[in-house]
């Protein structure tokens, strides 16, 4: 059965001495939480999800969700009791408005939190994690009303809340959707329709449930500027915060999906169910789009967070299972064979995933630090570079980790040969979960498009330039370090291939917009590519920093540099490939009509 | 629900344009196989493949086998049906020896039949698939009486066959084996271990199941040189061919696998089982491996298979899905969307699973036919170079087809957005299905050692510079020619640094065998990516001859063209990143102490 143990030293490297977030304790929830303090709250987090969270994975796996005739939903057995050890805990609150009972802390904090609970229990953690959404959408777009009656029982946990915008015929495209909402004169709707692919749909951890609901008033325009977005309680919330009548909307079946089995998604129907609009009539997607980056930063994290469970269980079978001779000599002479972590191509597959694993934690960690500057900085050029930068990294984040944190949990379980493929081990469980992440929140083509065709032009490219500013600082800063030599030799070359990446596109996707999307995939792994080369060098100067103020003997800072070393010289080298190919253009991409495929 | 079409157009290319298999109309099965018959074969195969087979693929997944009290096993419904057809319509024998009743059909072509069955069915063809596996055991080491005894009934398909290497403690390091044989003095020998893994291990589809079983025979030396293969029959049998007593095999467990639920994946207990040698004493490894190649091979093309059924519902998804439209302007301007095959990135990972496709299939067909002249042509240098090519095509093959299959499957998921996560579309299957193979028949680590620690420097490298005369002979003689230009170009690029990482590891590889070890994945896909550049060359050569003959308003010679033109824009690119890795050499890839991971 697999293990989990939260990386809580590596939380607290990259909090103090890699982002040094004591810096930001002039800003609201900075300041209650000093280093120690979230420390503390990460130790006690780490608790919960290696005990409650985590041994719960395989059975959520394994018993999935049921939907009885009366379209009611059971959870896998131990979810309905960890959800309430949750609540009474106080964790969903974590990183929600004091105002509505929330603690406040960082989002950087909570990111922590969600990576733990991610890696212990993938599918229970969604539940949470959409309640976060809608308890989002709520607090930017609701009105005081609205705020009062939802936000205080989704940030305590006691009710969930889910995100509704897929139809059949419409997942990206959100233009073509149908969902009606007819106005009922007290201000209310009858929303009517159906939604498919609702993750935590229906359940029962709660005794509530939040829809937040895309759909169309009567009259609205065609397309994505006619959409509006409502509040669809399970049940009808009267005035006092009590439950009131059983709302009309039903889960008409559970999906049976590849992997996060533990959550149940949802096909809903709404037939005629009261719903409350929230934020501009029309103005639904906008509403919508302003929660993505939190969203994407949290789906990205769950490509990290598949990765590093599955790397913890691969180093442990790598060290554990004896199989074959060093090629360098017996290394357990004593005992019938070496462990198989002795084999290079073992280390290939193991070092590949912690790269990527830390790598990916530093990115995601510095990416929501501008997140919370962006929210609570009182200096407005910090709040306008922090905009730019979670506009500009976001889906290079939500992306390159899913899509690289997929490939590194394959590669786990190909540590474990045989053994990884038989459900008993789990080890196939995590990339079978961490497939959706590759998928659900904008299809990661998606994200490519996004970034080439929305972020890089935005303002100008404002942002892009200031990350290249950023870069070109940062290197001419320890351009004469010799221990920093290959990070900054390896962060050159790739911010070098970005930049001709860049400029290719500014040439040539504007006359042939196609260009532009042919390009995007490759783009934005080069992107990530050069963000993991920064993150690298910046947790480099860190270790070496720590190693000369007298943390020398600790192998920890070693082990950082080392493996900042592999990455640089055994992944890093895939910029050129991506380089090459999208400027080869979109002819050979788009070259055969359809009937030739 | 997925469908599947036969790719007899692919076939019939290269079959006749591109290996000109009518060129061996000279050797013993050829001369019985002019094209126009093996095109007949194939078409029969393809009706049975597409009507019988495929539509009990998902039934396979969803049902798996079931092992009962008395550890009997029950195959999914329909597949015991499916089977006696496949036994009735003489399938199992196309490609054995006409001496016990096989139709002596050249490798080329039941190469091409088992890729369709496994297209339609993986978890079904490795049924007859491992049947054919003791066939070969049996009729290469058996003596004249157990080939007598066995070979006519598993040709036939009457009887199935299993191999039986694995152990709990033992897959890779077979020298750990403890499975014991006990010699009775009347020849025979009493088996006596565990077995795991043993795919087709149990079942219902055949009267008896013959287990070819490695087996330490009391007194034996320790490790890989006291290992001797065992005929072990579920039913023993009599002289004249007729069933006798149950035998000492049982199947105590069926594993709960990732996919390929519709094979039996057993548990086997031999308790005194009464066993058979086979060839040498102590020389079952030996017996073994002669067969590895046309099992490997059998493997890689199960990665092709996957990734060619993935494709051909990604392409139907794509082509019918609306949504979004063109980023050059609207497609479909009377729908409400484009259909999505519009969008660059759609395009990419069609294209990508296209080229790949084709390509593996051209590999593997070229290698095949290397076989067929090992085993049948009457000139030894002939048979010398065939037999060299066979050994070091048989790795790459096996790891890069396979490797790339599953990402070609798990991009053609991609494809189908949300709905390729859930079961009902069978997308995931494609993608559960393929990641075996990457793990079975020598896990593709293994694949790589064997290519850089075996292959490479046997008999002095003979093999590895024959293929690089070949290369520069075809580069030569191309040299001049426009039109094979990009695919000459792309060639030489790839070759020069194939040469280039052959001679890192010839300077670097034996002084520190760990540098070997650390290339041997980079270099295996390295080497992979320069076959493919050689297909797609030869492909291209074939297509631009066959314009020029007449057939340049064939619109399939274009696509051909058009793909290889992608591949060697689009994916070869790749070399360089392989290369500047593996020229890192060990280093940061041994770096970390085992406790620091």
């Amino acid at each position: 059965m697999p293990t989990y143990a939260a990386p809580l030293r590596e939380f607290r490297f990259l909090l103090r001495e890699v982002l040094a977030i004591d810096r930001y304790a002039n800003l609201p929830g900075f300041a209650d939480a000093p280093a120690e303090l979230v420390e503390q709250i990460l130790e006690e987090g780490a608790r919960f999800c290696q005990e409650v969270l985590q041994p719960l994975n395989g059975i959520g796996d394994r018993h999935g969700c049921t939907r009885h005739a009366d379209g009611s939903v059971t959870t896998p057995p131990g979810f309905k009791e960890a959800y309430k050890k949750l609540v009474e805990a106080g964790w969903p609150a974590i990183g929600c408005d004091p105002a509505y009972g929330g603690q406040g802390l960082p989002h950087v904090v909570s990111l922590a939190w969600n990576e733990m609970v991610s890696s212990a229990n993938m599918a229970f953690g969604m539940y949470p994690g959409l309640s976060h959404g809608a308890y989002e959408a709520i607090l930017h777009h609701g009105d005081d009303a609205q705020r009062a009656l939802y936000l205080p029982k989704l940030v305590s946990g006691e009710w969930t809340g889910t995100m509704n915008l897929t139809e059949p015929h419409c997942g990206t495209d959100l233009g073509l959707l149908r969902t009606k909402a007819a106005p009922q004169g007290d201000g209310s709707y009858k929303i009517s329709g159906q939604k498919i692919f609702i993750s935590a749909g229906e359940h029962d951890l709660a005794e509530n449930i939040i829809h937040l609901v895309l759909a169309r008033i009567e009259g609205a325009p065609a397309g994505v500027k006619g959409i509006s977005l409502f509040i669809v309680p399970k049940f009808l919330v009267n005035g006092d915060g009590s439950l009131g009548a059983r709302n009309g909307v039903s889960c008409g079946k559970i999906e049976e999906k590849m992997g996060i089995h533990g959550n149940a998604t949802c096909v809903l129907n709404y037939d005629e169910a009261t719903g409350y609009l929230i934020g501009e009539e029309n103005r639904g997607l906008h509403a919508m789009f302003t929660m993505m980056n939190v969203a994407r930063l949290g789906v990205g994290l769950q490509g990290l967070a598949q990765a590093e469970a599955a790397y913890q269980n691969a180093v442990a079978y790598a060290k554990d299972r004896l199989q074959g001779r060093s090629l360098t000599g017996p290394k357990n002479a004593q005992g019938p064979a070496d462990p198989i972590i002795v084999h290079p191509d073992i280390r290939r597959m193991l070092m590949d995933a912690k790269s990527f694993s830390e790598g990916a934690r530093a990115f995601v960690f510095w990416t929501a630090l501008y997140g919370d500057l962006l929210n609570k900085s009182p200096d407005e050029k910090v709040r306008e570079k922090a905009g730019d930068y979670m506009g500009l990294m976001t889906p290079v984040l939500k992306a390159y980790l899913t899509d690289k944190g997929y490939q590194a949990a394959t590669n786990c379980q190909q540590v474990y040969g045989g053994h990884g493929y038989i459900e008993e081990w789990g080890m196939s469980q995590f990339v079978r979960d961490a497939r959706i992440a590759m998928i659900y929140e904008g299809a990661n083509g998606i994200q490519g498009l996004d970034l080439v065709g929305r972020k890089l032009a935005a303002n100008g490219g404002r942002a892009i330039f200031a990350f290249f500013n950023e870069l070109d600082q940062f290197i001419a800063e320890h351009d004469d370090d010799k221990a920093m030599k290959p990070f900054i030799d390896g962060l050159r070359a790739a911010k070098d291939q970005l930049q001709e990446g860049t400029q290719w596109l500014m040439a040539n996707g504007m006359s042939n917009f196609d260009n532009a999307g042919a390009a995007s995939h490759d783009y934005l792994h080069l992107f990530g590519l050069t963000a993991f080369a920064y993150m690298w060098a910046l947790m480099a100067k860190a270790a070496l920093s720590a190693k000369a103020n007298g943390a020398d003997g600790d192998p920890f800072y070693d082990a950082k540099l080392k493996t900042g070393r592999y990455f640089v010289e055994r992944v890093l080298p895939e910029t050129a490939a991506h380089l090459a190919k999208l400027k080869t253009g979109s002819e050979s991409v788009m070259a055969l009509p359809a009937e030739a495929f």
